[in-house]
């Protein structure tokens, strides 16, 4: 089911977060300034994208499972507040079994910046869930590259099932 | 279907590179700029991801439906030819009819990097297809928006299905 993937990829990013944290470490200098660390100064930082990112997943996994999601404050400040929303907002994923999804695709999601519209249950995984998870993990990813953490596309991918053939 | 939704995504890019062109008329300075930038010196120019998307959704519709990828050279050198790859892709990607996935997930897939080994097909989408396009989309529009390129986030999702509700 594509919503354990977008979960798996957003597992992914704690060794993104291991890499930061290591080269903070080995450059000396302080995590936060990853975390606080923007591709253009009107674009989110670090922090925000991970944040957002779980949030994507927590809010497919509730709403296409007929849940209210869980609230998840915004208050990460280090990097291992930073895994312990991505473990939380997981667990909570995980915690859905696949037959609370038999009705995912005829629901209708409400979305709060549009007041008075619905997003059917397909769409929103499709055209939101899918699209907006990957672009803030990505963003994550693009934002510690370009600072020099040593990220590589495998990390992104995460686990990939090869087998002989 | 998923695919359609990344044939969707690569198509949003051509609004991105629309607006990467509008901003170097603009400023006065040759588009080949920003086609040739990267986010690191180690990590591909905007070029190398639009051509690595575009493979990544043909490669897709090709071994997923039973055929061979069409061959596509990576010899893009201006917007237009990157206009023009996107859209013999997406092309290439609509031409496949949906009864042609019957078989989708059971398929095997070789990978070039991964001698002897395959991937079921279904493990193929989720774990490849599908990431591997979005990493990709979303380099390009994080070369673009770091270099000041007004793309926004609706740019990269592209039109979603809102229905009054």
């Amino acid at each position: 089911m594509m919503s354990s993937q977008c979960v798996q990829s957003l597992k992914n990013l704690l060794i993104c977060l291991d890499k930061a944290e290591q080269y903070a470490g080995a450059k000396e200098f302080d995590t936060s300034v990853l975390l606080t660390s923007r591709l253009a100064p009107d674009m989110q930082p670090l922090t925000y994208q991970v944040q957002s990112a779980c949030d994507y997943v927590k809010a497919a996994a509730a709403w296409l499972s007929g849940q209210t999601p869980p609230r998840h404050e915004d208050n990460e400040r280090t990097v291992d507040e930073l895994r312990a929303r991505i473990r939380k907002t997981a667990a909570f994923a995980e915690s859905v079994a696949a037959a609370q999804y038999a009705q995912a695709s005829g629901r209708e999601v409400r979305l709060s910046w549009a007041p008075g519209k619905v997003i059917g249950g397909k769409d929103y995984l499709l055209q939101m869930t899918i699209p907006d998870t990957y672009f803030h993990i990505a963003m994550a990813y693009a934002i510690l590259r370009h600072n020099g953490v040593d990220v590589r596309k495998q990390d992104f991918l995460g686990p990939i099932n090869l087998v002989n053939g």
